[in-house]
């Protein structure tokens, strides 16, 4: 199998170890993947970013490829029960494909709203779960066929876990194939070079780290060659979600969304008839746990179509905001500096703009929000450590001047969020209010 | 405005004569084109090709500038009356914003399986024009507000007709802003380089033609600067088809989509009721002229749902050919090289794949198909001049070794197109009758 | 005129304010920027840095190109005596350009050594200045053709002086043309992809800053835009200094040739002829300032081709060092961390590897080294503001995360240099002395 | 041994098979290489174009890592002793690196400029051999230290001839590892574009050809894959020798420096004492071979501080040629184009400018000159196939209608060389004469 990535060029699936990749790519959970954008609404703020968890699962499990060619030659120095065999190498790569496969529609505003409108949603981790485990899916079949324990395995490594913790680590950890590859996906569709850096060189400056009583070890970063590619992968992803993730227009998308989706479970569990409503959703709004397959016939593409049906609705704030939606006539925001975003000045503000609402006759429970955006740059990872020459294993923090400065600093962005039409308003009251 | 862009970087609109840009970018017309896909289903093919007509749409705007850019450096050699005023760009921009925003569902696929199943279609350059002239849309309200006449003046340019040649042909032309801009984009999202060319040497070598009796001139390209920007444009186009507008699986799914329309179109006819038809493909089956609404309403996501909704249809071979898309359980197909592309060969190849499909028991017509792709690289542009230093304008076929060679050479991709299933069958026949 | 250039594609100097530029490359002052990398010694590290100072000086007068397009895109809110004129224009392009025009050979290392050995030297920024107010120089007479006062107006603003603030600032400032280029053109040439920052978007976040009684006011970076793209080029700023500036093998080359000029400049003193020396070498060795013509004379090629000769040198230090250097045979270094890098620590382990030389037979003042790197990735500057929306201006740091943990830290590297056959008895030495 | 290098990234040799590339960078005759440019004069047209030979033997060395890959996952077809052992492969990486190592200076001019002066002169290609297999050199010794035999296999593969013919044909042949890492090298450092072409699929397409009577295959390529990448890379080439290699610049560039060393020769020949003449070129001028060492001596670095010498000469035209060379005082070009190519019409334009040199008082032999640059952008190569599938091998031009177009076609651009005051004059009179 022989494919053109955008992002790392040719790439190709055709050692044996590797021939679970094509087998999984035919399976329809996997296919499913291509209807959910890689970044939900944010090609209504960036108009490249149409990229598909399709693109990304591919490309995650290629990233993985260069991990375990990495791996390997260094792997002789281990005890050879603990090298990097190539069952474990296909159980890492299926991994790798599949660490999303049950994500739902919309990036994560569909898990988010479900859970805030019903009090309760399985993640998508646990759906990436159930595909794998349930008996009924091709994901499952195709896994098993391989080995029994296949599927129990790679959903280990999902979460993290495996006898091998620097292969769990890679999988899912602070420098996994997953964040590795989103990285370069998102800066590649969205224009925004930030997210760029230096992949090569990063898994060239892996080595193992120490390992207690024979255990096998977990990974470390080779000091001098590996300290700015570590650095530079911290970074990175600050900026990106700086620029990008937390783009005010994303944001207020994907707050319309949520107050979408919020409205229309309401109205369901009061009993009003929807158009088009997906079998999942009715069911999460009853309270219940949909099938799976129910689940699964969620996607981006269907969800859009049921609001696109929804703007027909006789409810008019759903109507409303559906054709908002639609014309791209996205709520606005303004964003809190400095001592405005104390917990008090936010609601403070907030309260403000919930008022001048109501007093414009919008609903404030679905035409306002508070939006707080949050990261952890660089939070620290105790499984994560450093080697000079022969020197002791220590924390990045312990040698990285930049990751000193950052470490388990959260920066948050707080907006509140109404409709364009309130916008003098709101700054004007904004303004008095300081 | 202010946006990012993966292929140009850095795009804004921000002169007064831009203004047209960003209010055109409210309509709803345009933001339609978020929800068409640039290359159709190639991303079966090119996972990445995900990109949209939206995003070329303000791709081919920005080239419009950096063109309009260029020809004021050089504008003044020209009468004052022949030269590009803050109307004239404004139009252009407008003009290359808008050339595709008629644009049906699927790339070109819509409108080739309607005219085939209807024997009547519009084209969609006719519904760009539409949009451009009926009082009743967004777009044209826009476009009238600015002058009256300027609906009908963007008409003319996305035909290729103004008074200023120059002005036409940018729209319009062997190297139009469109060409400039899908060729780069294309290249960006399906990872497949060979779309790359110089576009910034090639507008550098733009200059003005000559004019005979005063009239306006149209373009020439400087002889020593711009010959290989030329020739390389023409070849990226070239391999652009042969590595990714012919490749095998998209022309197998768009053969597929085709066969479905066509079923559809069939049954609808036969007065058989289908789920979730889209009122435009009622009104082509009954062979009227859609609205122009309920043919706006058409777009990739409602289309594509449409067909998942059809794979529950009582009708054995619509439903099985949108689960087997839907699956990506694409068609296969075997090229016909050198004799094998002779007409009759041809025939007697495909009635062979036909006769093996009926015995397989699938209907031949739905099922087999012989998909002929041509493209001619360098069809002989006689507006299009090259100047060296004072001498004349000559055609670039009589300056440039490489163009000579191509000049209207045809290519063709001759396939048949038929079932996996059959692979074998297939094959063996074919190599017999060889 | 027109050229390709590796970082910024084509670029051109066609208008007429930027005829300074083509005039002043036929200079013989900055043809001879051709004999001078802009790297000094890296490319012994990074093979690929083999750029010279004339590629750099014709990015550095691209990038005020495109500084001075931002400006004029904004400069009609200013008075219009404090706009950038044609004029000013010109002079900016011409400062872009001449920048370093007076610059050494081998980078910063020959004023380095030289200022060591004789304990006076002018610096670079004075031979350029030289040879901007110099009669005798060609630069000179182009300059003081189209105005008497510019070769002074030039001098000005490269010491960062002009009547516009904002115009000196993109000279000589923590963002100017200089750095823009020289980043973008080492990430280039020695592949360290590091040194890429968003030069589009810094630029067009700049706007005007504050100014107080009308007088012309600072450079100001537009907040919520510009906040990012000034981070990321202080990090790559930073990342270029630990990656290439600071790598090990250019620092101690760099340590080999301030020895070897040292030595050849006590040999001249104690009146040892030695072949092939440059006059402007013989000058600084009898405490004289050279003619502008001798300095002029020297660039890498002729001071590498002197080290070439003195290979055979009757004085076996000097000979053995320009063999060593000739062959790349570099010193080797054992970098301090941690608590050994306190200035007595240091000290200490400078001394061991001293007595290890002494007693090896090679005389420590020339074979060992303590080689102390430091740069100060963000030293707050008072002349750049950011400016929210309408707000008041404010400095970076209090509105940059990054910044703020960044500002006026200094980081040092401390390596003992040392050559390559005392490697084993230094690592033991230093290991046992911890 | 881990290196960056801006066109490949990071590179490695740290296999055990590899380990001679970091023993060979070493030798002193391939350090030398870090002294001879590339592209000789090239950088007086393109700022960039200063990259050297070292880097290009290095980017060789890496190219022939990815080719080695690329047979090792398909070299199981063959039997066993035709596969590609440890030690072929350290042969070909051997080969690779060294194929230039007896590369004169100034890239071909200078071995041009003395087999046109004296008559006779060994070519680069001997050099190279004689480094090599003369026991005197380094590079000799770090070879016959690992087998005595593999010096003269190192020869054999540099001219093309090894055991295994696909092997032979990696180091020489249509798309050996010299093209194919000098084509990627000198776009990136010109930063003209159109070099680029798509190494990995080109690699990726590579597969066994036909092997007649159970001898070693050569190689061919996978048709349906590999035939876009094989034409672009031709195409690649070819506007490199359009855009760059036979810019009208460099051209003239090179014109003077061979006049500059025929004259130096005829001077020396006739007994004149020239300062700083190498003794290589002595001993050439005396008809006879230098010794190797001597030989090695010359670089691009020796041979311009000798000219830079020899702007001091007492021959007015030796010192006039050097200075307007080291000042950047081209010599024009006018190129001949359509009928005045013909022989006779070539020569015709020549006498003019020769009388119009003698004229103005200019050595017409020194000062004019017909320039003759031809390049055949595809020859057809009979040891390279083409497999379709189980099809049998074909012949390039046979399965590609753009290769079939450009066999064998060879294309000269003709141009006289004059000094620049004498342009108006040669103008005047070659458009008189047409």
């Amino acid at each position: 199998m022989l494919l053109r990535d955008p992002v790392h060029g040719l790439i190709s699936f055709e050692a044996d170890e590797e021939s679970i990749i094509p087998r999984l790519l035919e399976a329809p959970e996997v296919q499913r993947l291509r209807r959910i954008r890689q970044l939900g609404l944010t090609s209504l703020a960036f108009p490249g970013a149409e990229h598909t968890r399709f693109s990304h699962a591919l490309g995650a499990a290629h990233v993985m490829q260069l991990f375990i060619a990495r791996l390997r030659k260094i792997h002789d120095e281990l005890p050879f029960w603990q090298r990097l065999t190539s069952e474990r190498a296909r159980d890492a790569l299926a991994a790798a494909l599949l660490h999303d496969v049950g994500h739902g529609p919309l990036s994560h505003l569909f898990e988010d709203a479900v859970a805030h409108a019903t009090g309760s949603c399985r993640l998508h981790e646990e759906w990436t779960e159930h595909v794998l485990l349930d008996e009924s899916t091709t994901v499952h079949r195709i896994l098993a066929a391989d080995d029994p324990e296949l599927p129990q395995r790679v959903a280990g490594l999902v979460r993290g876990e495996h006898e091998l913790p620097y292969l769990a680590r890679a999988v899912s950890g602070t420098f996994d194939v997953d964040r590795c590859d989103y990285l370069l996906r998102d800066a590649h569709a969205t224009g925004v070079g930030y997210g760029d850096f230096d992949l090569p060189w990063l898994l060239r400056s892996l080595r193992f780290g120490e390992s207690s009583d024979g255990a096998p070890p977990g990974l470390a970063i080779d000091g001098p060659k590996g300290m700015n590619a570590i650095e530079s992968f911290i970074l990175a992803r600050h900026f990106m979600f700086q620029q990008v993730y937390f783009h005010k227009a994303t944001r207020a998308a994907e707050w319309m969304i949520r107050a979408i989706l919020r409205r229309a479970m309401h109205l369901i569990q009061d009993g009003t008839r929807l158009p088009g409503v997906p079998r999942a959703m009715l069911a999460f709004a009853a309270g219940d746990t949909p099938s799976l397959g129910d689940y699964l016939a969620l996607d981006d593409q269907a969800l859009l179509e049921t609001l696109s049906q929804w703007r027909d609705a006789a409810d008019p704030i759903l109507a409303d905001l559906c054709n908002r939606l639609r014309a791209r006539v996205l709520f606005k925001t303004e964003e809190l500096y400095g001592v405005a975003q104390t917990p008090a000045a936010r609601e403070s503000a907030y309260a403000t703009v919930r008022a001048i609402s109501e007093e414009a006759g919008l609903a404030p429970d679905y035409y306002t929000g508070l939006d707080i955006a949050t990261d952890t740059p660089y939070e620290e990872d105790r499984s994560l450590t450093v080697i000079f020459g022969s020197g002791p294993p220590r924390r990045p923090t312990e040698v990285s001047f930049l990751l000193d400065r950052l470490r388990d600093e959260t920066l948050s962005r707080v907006r509140v969020v109404f409709p364009g039409e309130l916008r003098q308003r709101v700054r004007d009251a904004l303004r008095q209010a300081r």
